[in-house]
């Protein structure tokens, strides 16, 4: 199978191009030029020209990861639109125009959810809060109606915290969580943006990819989208878990609450991905398992 | 309250201009232009220049009926982005930069909703299979996101099908339900592309401008969106109450099902409309008021 994988450069991108290596054929692209060559397109997904090379590199499946995130949403609309959800559509539109039926798994994010105070399950509706959890959504949407109609067969995956992110700004809210296995490795004061009692849903970016590739070939069927299992930890026992395996003291760590980050990521209930669990997605094993996978990963990288 | 409203020459439109004069201060906007003045702007909603007068007009509540329908959309879904989707954005996202709390009527449509096979109420998902639907199901979603941040106060309404419509070809693939009024009135051969038994819901353009006007004071609320009661019939029942009102001879129609047609507009099932009507909206009282209403509206336009 030829995969054509957008954001390919980026973090979860890069985990996603390493798990498909050998499996698959892979084509990347990303505005970022770490590539070149027949496997890599370098180049803004708003352009025509981008479109094109994506268009004649013939994939026989998308993974689309490129997006403008949370943060970076709600400091440029305009921009984020333009990627989130014009782009996105123009991609998708030119692919299934080539031949009908391209597998698209979407990344789609929790963030779709919105605001969270009840137990979630795939019954919970989808009532984003923040502009990048709408154009999520909207795409979600848009991506079911064009596999109801056959001209494409898509799976969205809402996707829940993902660590552990490079410490360079990404973008997103919710990056401190990764941040504070930064801190906790390198021995570094960290300021905490929500209380020990937050709650949170996390998944290894290792696992993340594994997830991603399954989707390739998942069942894509109504309702065409599927929150993501996830484990759900306090920050407390997040912190506890974090000291114990690098010996950062937990001293260290001033809790600052903001009620703003807190309101969004900050209060997430149980969760009951059911649906994913039966199409064969899976969260990290246990918070041990998750949390020595994204340390790992900061090690491997730097 | 100034009141904006858009697709202000259209069979909606006109009917609902006709309930707000007297009562509100109305800014009419159309592609098509049979005003002027004041009270009037005539252009492109996708046009940067209308979208400027629009925002002069400085409405304190808009009611957007302006939309690509359902056969024109399937035709050239690019057009019908370009109006249903990016046009829509656009507008909204200038009356609220204007001044957050705009009051947004929103007239979606039981096309958002989908293929329809078993009885309809507030738990139904939205799943759309029209082009057209998805449009609608993309904007509610965005709008209820603009709510839930308090840059707008938005309720969309999923509208039924209306009746009767002018003769001239709406582009509206549900266009038939109308045509048969028509041909009863002038005594005319119909050829019906739906079965007898085949069933829809539908409401007269008189009660449809009188639940879009009450949209300008029902409670804007989670999940910002509410299918409105309709009147449930059989084709059979339809043109057994149409003869007994105009005297037309039921002989005159053929029947020849179009199985597409049937499946998206001859199937469905029980509606229980129960958030719209706790909202206050109503459908027509009974099937025999709702067609003496349709043909009254018939009789008046000729």
């Amino acid at each position: 199978m030829r995969v054509l994988v957008t954001g390919a450069a980026g973090f979860i991108g890069s985990a996603v191009l390493a798990k498909l290596a050998g499996h698959h054929e892979v084509v990347g692209l990303d505005a970022r030029a770490p590539g070149s060559g027949p496997g890599w397109i370098t180049g803004d997904l708003g352009e025509p020209e981008t479109l094109a090379l994506a268009e004649a590199a013939r994939p026989d499946a998308l993974i689309h990861l490129a997006t403008v995130p949370g943060g970076a949403a709600e400091a440029d609309p305009e921009l984020a639109w333009r990627i989130n959800v014009e782009a996105t559509r123009k991609l998708i539109d030119c692919l299934a125009r080539r031949r009908s039926g391209v597998r698209v798994v979407f990344a789609s994010s929790i963030a779709a959810l919105g605001r969270l105070e009840e137990p979630v399950g795939d019954a919970t509706p989808v009532r984003p809060h923040l502009i990048y959890g709408a154009h999520k959504a909207l795409m979600e949407t848009w991506l079911a109606t064009l596999s109801r109609r056959g001209d494409v067969e898509a799976i969205s995956l809402r996707l829940p915290g993902i660590v552990a992110r490079p410490r360079a700004a990404s973008g997103l809210k919710s990056a401190f969580l990764s941040d504070l296995f930064h801190a906790a490795l390198a021995n570094e004061a960290f300021t905490c943006p929500v209380g020990r009692d937050a709650t949170t849903w996390l998944m290894s970016v290792s696992k993340t990819a594994e997830n991603i590739v399954h989707g390739l070939i998942a069942p894509s069927a109504e309702p065409f989208a599927a929150t993501l299992p996830a484990v759900r930890a306090s920050v407390g026992d997040l912190v506890a878990e974090i000291t114990s395996q690098t010996g950062y003291d937990a001293a260290r760590i001033t809790y600052e609450p903001d009620q703003a980050i807190e309101a969004d990521f900050g209060r997430f209930p149980a969760l009951q991905a059911e649906r994913a669990e039966r199409l064969g997605f899976r969260s990290d094993e246990s918070l041990a398992s998750l949390i020595s996978s994204a340390l790992e990963t900061i090690r491997k990288s730097t």
